[in-house]
This record gives structure tokens, sequence and C-alpha cells, in this order.
């Protein structure tokens, strides 16, 4: 399997950073989070005037077998649907990262669907869907391969290009089953507790979902449980694409915006394959899906934002990002007690 | 005193605009807060398809007589001085409001210190400070009545220029004394619960605090408690032509943001005044001074954000703008399922 390497994120300009923030014209520690988030940033670009260049917003879109099992109140087609809703721009994603100014990819990783060309849309298909992890594994090996090197390359190119920070978003319908399985095994939580109800299942949908995944994971106890085996197991082509995506934009020390419970999944694969990934990790939102807040305080993460928000896409990225960008304005921009003329603190 | 006729807002849209986000392509319910937010605005603005337009940035400064009896770590001149920081573009609001499009108005409601005339500032001064209200009223009726007319004429001016979303911040050292008193009288909490660090103070300077204010409620416990009568003995210039500025805004339908502890405790006023501003307001940040988390449920209030700011200025709000863009954006410019061919939930 290809290797990332990806360089720890040092302290070694962290006080000079912190110096800075303190002699900012407000109280100490008075922007709160923006301040922890200024101090992330500038020790991951290593200077004490960090800037964000040419964000971009990824969103992967795969779809799974046991979309079949009835674990989703949706059917399967509504992922390449959802794909044309994306490459016309009429998606809640579009909307978010046209208001902020980040430039979106759609990346075709295992839709059940031949898309045309498409300026918009990045085919990277692996394979028409997974199967259904019900009864058998969903990908094989090589595939998994493939689709983390697909996403790496994916991400090597837009850096390439200049972008810096770039969000992850997902579209596959049933894979809040994949994440749950998956954050299950990773973070030994009872699966129980990992799932939810993804896009609105009701209480019937809601049991059968459980009984299915649970079943499902008899089915693969013998597996090793190793993250790579994990994620071909039950896992999506957009999931695995994702996670090779993160581990690639680490490599290449951009800031990655965390997302919802897809999002974080595949993250959460890639932080045990180089858990250096996590340095370089922006956590912007704390999905409403069930699961997600024990998925974040396993990474141990503060998420930015907690709007209620639970539809993926890379949403939660789209909205919080003026947020981060904040948090690099008031370090570039505002006076500082001197600059100003203001008296400090007797 | 002037009265401000407040519409109420009503429900008579409100069905409407619920169809017309249920309808969006994504799961009921699945954005969360910017859900409600948008059927505020949409009731507010009583239409399908609502619009932000000029939002605007007013920052009021005062100073505070009581910032003589060291209830604050910092000199009373830091008033005046951040004043220039604003009409420079160095603090903190400038950054964000700069950021997110706002237009930025500072007013001298009562700094003491004597300005000259700047194209950003706007001369409202009532008077060079209020007196200590440890020893006598912060102000007379007829200061409160004047500051009160002023905040209002200042937001008049920028309805008429078209300005329908706006942004309240404020500036002036020992304000949180001047608020934790107002809101213990108005919301009926205990004194000590009300009062927090503002800009820093160690633990000997919050035990001096709140010697300092319970002696001045006891001074002043004979008054009768009308929200006038509370806002004249302890309240500030800026809180008061806040207040003036809230009711005015809610009379011309405008959307109010409103920021941390002493905004909402001009809010908190307003609101005693005439409780339909409140139906205007969309509360943008919970503050992490001490006292805002209850002031807020007095107000059965949930924020936006939880940044764990405690800045003042308005940067509550100003960061949180993108957010409210966000809610209005979507109802917009999504795709329903209809209109993308994307199929909805069996």
């Amino acid at each position: 399997m290809t290797t990332f390497a990806i360089a720890p994120v040092t302290d070694s300009i962290k006080a000079a950073l912190q110096h800075k923030i303190d002699y900012k014209t407000k109280p100490l520690g008075a922007l709160g989070q923006l301040e922890r988030l200024a101090l992330q940033i500038g020790c991951i670009q290593q200077t004490l005037t960090p800037a964000l260049h040419q964000p971009a917003m990824v969103v992967f879109a795969g779809d799974h077998g046991v979309a079949h099992e009835g674990v989703s109140p949706f059917p399967q087609e509504v992922t390449y649907q959802m794909v044309f809703n994306f490459l016309q721009g009429g998606a809640a994603i579009n909307v978010f990262a046209r208001q902020n100014g980040m430039n979106i990819k759609v990346v075709d990783a295992g839709v059940n669907f031949d898309f045309n060309q498409h300026p918009g849309l990045v085919h990277a298909k692996v394979a028409m869907g997974t199967k259904s992890f019900l009864h058998e594994p969903a990908m094989t090996t090589a595939q998994c391969e493939t689709a983390i090197e697909r996403g790496a390359a994916i991400v090597k190119t837009l850096h390439d290009e200049g972008c810096n920070v770039i969000g992850f978003g997902e579209m596959g319908i049933a894979n809040t089953s994949a994440a749950a399985v998956i954050m299950s095994l990773l973070c030994d939580i009872p699966l129980e507790q990992c799932i939810g109800r993804g896009t609105g299942l009701d209480d019937e949908g809601l049991i059968r979902k459980k009984v299915i995944l649970a079943e499902a994971m008899i089915r693969h106890n013998r597996i090793d449980r190793t993250p790579l085996n994990i994620l071909s197991t039950f896992g999506g082509f957009e999931i695995a694409m994702m996670c090779g995506a993160m581990l690639q934009a680490a490599a290449s020390g951009m800031i990655i915006l965390a997302d919802g419970f897809i999002t974080t999944a595949a993250l959460l694969v890639a932080s045990k394959i180089n858990a250096h990934v996590l340095d370089y990790t922006v956590f912007t939102h704390q999905s409403n899906e069930q699961g997600h807040r024990l998925m974040l305080s396993h990474l141990k993460a503060v998420p930015l934002l907690d709007l209620g928000m639970r539809l993926g896409e890379g949403t939660g990225a789209a909205v919080a990002y003026p947020v981060i960008q904040a948090a690099v304005n008031f370090l570039n921009e505002m006076a500082s007690f001197e600059s100003a003329g203001v008296s400090n603190k007797a």
C-alpha cells in the first residue's frame, strides 16, 4: 500500500504565535476558539502570518451494496441523482461553498451509474458500488488500495494548483451504516451506540438497521482488525477515497476540514494508519447524527459549530469556513496594544 | 418617552415556508438551526424569498463612572483609545465586519473624551461618561431618554439607506458591571450569579466587583423598578442607546443580531419595554462571560454559536453573520426534490 510521509506539526513557533495573539487589542483569551484555531493554523504553516489559499470542497460519492438490505429510507438511485444535483449547483453544499468562496469538486468514487464526461465531475470510479457487507466483503483489498490512491491523487492535484485548505464531503445512500460499523470496530464502542437514524429512519427502520449491522459484524468477526481490513470489509469507495485524500492532504501540509459522521469515519481510519493526520485537522461541526459525538470524543476533538445539522455533503465544513477565515484574519489584521496606542491591563 | 410601534411577527407565512424548506433536496430537518433561522427570517420579512441588505454593525461606546471604583482591570481611557482603534480599522470587530461585508458605524454615546470630527464616527454623546452608581444614579431620566432617542435615530437613518439587518456592539470599560446589575434586577436573578470576570479580573478583583455592586444595589434599593429607572440608575449611555436602537430596528422590521453580555442586557431592557422586539432578534453567540447563559435562558434564547468568545464590540454577531446568510441562501438557492429530479423518502 502507498505510504504517506506526514510530518508531525511541531510546537516550535507556538510561543511566538501565542505572544502575538496575547498582544492584540483584546482581553487575554477573549477570542476563545478562534485563538486556538489561529495557533493550530500558524503551527501547521509554521508562520506568524498564515494564509488560506484556494479553499476546496471535495465531495466523494459512492454506492453501498448494503443499501439493498433496507437500512435507509431513501432508494439507492438518490446517490447518482444527487451527483447531478451537485453538478447543477442545486444542493446544500453548492450553496454554502459558493457563498464562502470554496471551489467544489465532485468525485465519482463508485456510484452505481454511468456518468458522461462533465467538467465538474472527477471520474475515479472503482466499481459500480460496493457489495453488500451483510453477505461478503464490501470491496477487495486491491479495490480499497485503489480508492485510497485515487483520493490521494486528487488532493495532490489540488495542492499543486495552490490549494492549502480542503474540506471533505460525501454522498452515498446507506453510508451511515458503513460508518457505524467502522466506528464500532476502530473505537471499540458497542455497535448500538454508533448507529443513528441517518437520513431519517423511523423507530422500526432503526431497529432493522441495528439488526442487520449486528448480523454483518458477526458474519465478519474473524477478520484481522487492521484499519485497512475494516475499511475494505465494511467501507464505501467514497470513505476509502476520503481516507487517502486526507492522508495526502496532511502529507502536503494542508489544513483538513473534518465534517460530519461519514467524513469523520474516514478520518478515523486515516488516523489509525497515521495519527499525525489529526495535527492538520480542524473539526468543524458536531453532527446531529447519533454516534458523531462519541466519535469526536474518541478523537479528543472539539468541534467549532453545533448547529444541529446532519446533512453530510461537507455542509458543516462549508458553513464553518468563515470562522476559520476569521481566526486567520484576526491574527493578521488586528492591531496590537502598542501599534494602536491602547493601554494594556494594569 | 418615545414609544415604539412594533408589529408582532405573525405566523401567517410559516406553513408555506416550512413546506418550501421540507422539499429542498435534503433529509427532513437536516439543516438544523439553519432551518429555524430561515423560518424566522422568512416570517419577519413575510416572504418565501427573504434577503439581507446592507448589513450594518453599529458599535456604541460609553464611559462608566463606576470604572473609578476598581471594577475593571483596564483603565477608563481604554474606552476612547479603542474608539480610535475602531476608526483606524484595527480592532477585532473591524476585522470580522470587513471579512463578512458588514458596514461599521462607531457611535460616541458618552465617552469621556472630546473627539474631533471623523467620517466613521457618529457624534451622539449624551455626557462625558455616566456618574458612579455606587454614589448616585448613573444618569438622569432625561439623559436616558435622550440616549434612547439618539439610538433610534441612528437606526432610522440606516433603515432609510436600505439596511435590513443590523448587529450591535459596544465598548465601555466597566460595562459588565452595569449589565450585571441591570440583569439581576430585570431577571430577578441573584446578583452574584450575574457577575463575571469581564475583561479578566483575578479572584481578588472579582470579589471587589461583587462587593461594590452589592453595595450599589443596596444604595438604590428604593427605586421604582421600571425598565427605564433601572436603565438610568445603573446603565451606560451605550446601553441605553442600544436599547433605543433595538426598539427602532424592530419597529422598522429589521433583523436584530444580538451579541454578548452587554448587548443582551440592552435587549433585555428593550424587551421589558416591548416584548415584540424579541420576534426580530437572532441570538448569535453564547458569551463566555458568566451570566450570559442565564440571561439567554431568561429570554428563552438559543444562540447560534458558542466559540468561547467574551470580547464584546459585536464580535459574536459579526462572526455569526455568514451563518445567517447561509440560512437565507439555502432557502433561496437550493433545488427541490422535484426541480432536481431526486427521489424523496419512500
